[in-house]
This record gives structure tokens, sequence and C-alpha cells, in this order.
């Protein structure tokens, strides 16, 4: 019998990335498209299968693909779809399930991106053998996977877990999904570069930021010059981690998670990021708490953490036999 | 065979109410004694056990007395005890249930008020049938009772859901929990007295409150006066539910519930309270819970609905069986 694969996708605001997940959740060939946020669904989803077709035709070995798993922000898992997305110009609703299904004729899921991750930190990373934790994804906005009693929670909207659209500041910057001050436009890459850009403003201090054209700040720069002592960079991650700490106690207040993971393109700042974010945490944490709750990174990889999440959605619901015709596609 | 009750006590801040309880939810016979926070657990205790035995004497039918359940903020369910209480002087660690088997040789179980105050309204009151929502109870201070997927969500620590000491504003006032700017320092009777002595000094409104000394307002004062139009009155409880409406908006990016309830002595406010909070809420929404949410008054008796909730906690228990040598104790 060939080897048995699943395909992960995680569709972020920027990129797209995806790729062949085995058993033990190890991504064996992995690629990436960029997202392009002002497509289509339509015209995406036909580039993204022009990818993956790409990737398969390139493995080297023979397999079995018996489905996809899908992460995206604002998916409802139930109804298979996309639905008033943020960071992405695919208007009211998509279902992403259909459209993926023109392409593959075997399971689809799709699920929001942060639970993918939850998921993923729960197959195959740190949150082995717990049943409350919280997966909070720092990418281009920001999100979180919450896992409760070893399900991850839905809620009755099935969009449980929007901490990114959580109030960081009533009266605070506008967010690209209507309100003001929302989390995600203050903690994230983007939020981390918007920060920046205010203290280039409101500070004196010297910085090699200063040198760079507005549109020419990455977050990734921020943190390079970070570790190098840049002040400017070292306010931006303090800010950053200041608000992080905040909200994360009070998602201790609501939750009582064992253990909360950073995952995303922004956390792999590590220490820079995390070491006051939990210190804040832990000055904001109601007593009752104090001593129950860590904050760590992901254990997964940066790189196919999320396509290792998308994975093992549906890797779970193969083995939970959701799908009685699943009948995967054999590849050569 | 004699009927079947079980006693409901709710220790409050100010007052511990306690009452007879059928299988229906009905509060047959209650009594209530002032809580005194400063005292000692075993001197409060005795006092309790003291006028519990008077309403059992008092109590004209006979019955069979087959539990005893307690909400008492800062309870740890599985352990039965009060850790860390905020607004009771019983300093670390109270072993509540140990405490009352020394008066009652029958099953006792404790959890958190709000928590109880949950289990009430699912069994008894609007959240039956529901699997998701949160009760709110709004007394001396503020707490929530958070079920999720038809379980009470207990977390990591078992103190899930102290939705009062999330922040307002990382500034603000000062808790008795000895962090700043707690929700509960707003959003609770105390916490609505505090708003209005803020704003008497703020504003230059005429005030029928201006004529009282700062110790003699209380929240069903500045009720009143609300209905009555007064401005500061009227704006103290805007200020009120402005917070209440943008924490409960974080508390559904959360949870998704598909219900939030207004319970405890503030509650009672109903619509001068009510209908600014959900107009607040909604604003502070994520466009992906718009309508899927509603924030109404708890369905049960403001009165009995604590003492009820509590005889929810230890009439779930028995009927699952928990205590398999019951054997409760009869009264005549």
């Amino acid at each position: 019998m060939d080897t048995d694969l699943v395909l992960g996708i995680d569709i972020g605001g920027t990129n797209t990335v995806f790729g062949l997940v085995d058993r033990a959740g190890i991504a064996v060939h992995a690629g990436a498209v960029p997202t392009q946020a002002g497509d289509a669904p339509e015209i995406f989803v036909a580039r993204l299968a022009g990818a993956v077709d790409n990737l398969i035709r390139e493995f080297p070995f023979s397999f079995r693909l018996s489905g996809i798993g899908i992460g995206v922000p604002n998916a409802h898992h139930g109804r298979g779809t996309v639905e008033k997305s943020v960071n992405l110009n695919w208007g009211e609703k998509v279902d992403l399930v259909s459209l993926m299904r023109r392409y593959y004729e075997i399971p689809v899921s799709v699920t929001n991106d942060a639970k993918a991750a939850a998921l993923g930190e729960m197959y195959f990373g740190k949150a082995r053998g717990m049943s409350d934790f919280i997966v909070v994804t720092l990418g281009t906005g920001m999100g979180a996977g919450i896992v409760v009693g070893g399900n991850l929670l839905y809620g009755a909207s099935g969009f449980a877990g929007e901490l990114g659209h959580t109030v960081a500041d009533p009266q605070g910057r506008p967010c690209a999904c209507g309100k003001k001050g929302c989390l995600e436009t203050y903690v994230s890459a983007n939020g981390l570069v918007r920060t920046v850009k205010d203290l280039l403003h409101e500070r004196p201090d010297a910085s090699r930021l200063r040198a760079l054209g507005e549109g020419e700040i990455t977050s990734k720069m921020v943190f390079e010059l970070a570790l190098d002592g840049d002040a400017i960079a070292l306010e931006a991650f303090d800010r950053t981690a200041y608000l992080l700490g905040m909200k994360l106690a009070d998602a201790v207040a609501h939750l009582s998670p064992e253990a909360i993971f950073l995952a995303g393109g922004l956390s792999a700042a590590g220490d820079i990021l995390l070491k006051p974010a939990r210190r804040y945490m832990n000055e904001f944490l109601f007593r009752s708490y104090r001593e129950t709750v860590s904050l760590v990174l992901s254990g997964l990889d940066p790189a196919t953490g999320p396509i290792v999440g998308a994975a093992a959605l549906i890797r779970q619901e193969l083995e939970a036999e959701k799908y009685p015709e699943k009948g995967g596609k054999e590849t050569v």
C-alpha cells in the first residue's frame, strides 16, 4: 500500500503555504504562492490548484492523497465557508470547500487558521496531552484557537476565538474590520510596523528606521534592529508585548488555560516579544490564576506549523470517519 | 416517601441567602443572614448553621434533605474550598465543604456563585436547551459563569470565568484584589456608587445625590433617582453600561455564546442598564458575531435565583450519583 498523505494549506493575508503531510505530522514536501488578497476567490483557488498540482507532480514518491485541510481567517468550519473576511477581499461569503472540490474530489475541510494551528499544537506540538490551551497566531493579523476540554471551541456562531478583534483601545487605531482599536491593529506584524511609525513621530531617539520610507519598514527589520539595540525598535516590541500581555490576562480570566502558545510570523521574534509579554501578563493576572498558566512559543516549526495544523484538521476528521465514502486520490 | 428537598446557599459579599428547593427549582422556604465579611469562616458557618436549623425547624412539612449546594465567590469546586477571596476576609484557603459537614452529614458541594447562577439558568431559567451561554452576576462584585457545550467551564485552574477581574482600565480604580482598573470596580453595585462619587466631583449638574453623605449612597438609590431623571444617576448607569457592553463584546470574541444573562442585585435596574449595555456591546462586536448573541436579564427571580442556582449544583450531582453513600437527613 502507498504512503497515506494529506495536503495542508494555510491561507494568510500575504502568503499561502501548503504541503504534503504524513501521519507523524511531518511536512514532507511544501510550497507557497502569494495570496494576492485583492484577487477574487475563484482566481485565487485556480492559482493555488496549479501550484498544488506542481507540488504533487514533483514529489518523487508514490502516495495516496487522502484529504485536504485548509486554515484560513474568518472560516466557518461547519459550513465550509469563509465569511466577512477582513484581510482577504472575498466579500460576504465564499464556499471554499466547494471551490476546492472542483479540483480535488477528495474530502476537504476548512477551519479558521488559528484553530488549525491549535489542532497542530495538540497533535504534533507542545500541547500533546493538554485539554485546555490557546494558540495565538501573530501574522498579518492576529487570531486564536481555543481548546476547552480537548475540543476546539467554536461557540454558537462557529467563530469563537477572534481575540484579534477584542478591544485594546476603544478610541484607537482604525481596523480593517470597521471597528476601532482592535487588538490586531497593535499586536501583529502590521501592528508592530504601525507602532514603529507612531514612535518615529513621537520620539526624538536616533533610529536606523528613520532612514526608511514609510512603506519599506517590515516587522522583520524591526526585529533585527531590536536585536541590535535600536531604541525605537525595542520600544515598539515593548508596547506590543504590553497589550499582548494585558489581553492575554483577560483571556486567562475567561478560559483559564494550562498554556498559551504563540505562533505565526511575529512569534519568530522569540524572547524579544515573549519575555516582556510574559511579565506584563503576570502583572495583569488575577491572583487565582498566578502560577497556573504558562506563555511559551509554539512547538511547531514556524515555516511548516500552519501546514501541519491544517493537515491535522483533515487527518482528525478522516480518522473519526467523518467522510464515509472517502476514497482518496491515487497519484504517482 | 417524604418530599425530597435540597438546601441552596448563596454567600455574597454583603448578604447570605439560603433556602429549601424542590425538584422543580422552586425555593419553597428561604431565609438570610448578613455575611459580615470580616468574620472568620468558622464563626460565619456557625452562625449560618444556626439560621439554617431555624429555617428547617419552622418549615411546616416533613421532607428529606438530600444535599447542600453552595455558591460563593472564589470557590474551587473540585477542592471544596474558597481561595484567595476578594470580598470576604477568609484568607488564603478555607475548606468550606468540611466546615459545613461538621453540621450536616449529607453531600455538600461548593462552586463559584456565578457558576451556580449559570446552573440555575440552565436547569430552571431561560438557558434551558442552550449549550453555550454566560451568566454575569452583578452584585457587590461581578462574576461570570460560562457554559461551553453544555458544561460549566472550569479551566485548568478551576477558576475560569473571573470576568470581574478583566482589565477595564489599566490605570484605573484600585481593586480589592490588588490590581488596578478591574471591571468589577466599575461594573457592580459598588462600582456604580464609586462612579456616582466621581461624577459628583466632575460634573456641575444638580442632583439629589449631592445632599447625601458619601457613605449613604447605595446602588438602589442611584437606580431610583435614574428612573426619576436625575442627570448624575443616568450618566452613572450609562458609564457602567458602556464598560459592561465593551467587555461583554470581548467575552463574545472569546466564547461566542448564544446568550448572555444578567443576574444579581444590580441587574434589577433592568432596562436602565440593559438597553445601553446592549447598544454598546453591539457597537464593539466583531462583525462575525452580530445577530448571533442576545443580552437579556436572567429568567430567575432576583431574590431566589442564587438559592436556586446553588440548589441546581447539588441536585445535578446527586442525580449523576456523585455521592454513592448519600443517605440524606430525615427531618420533621
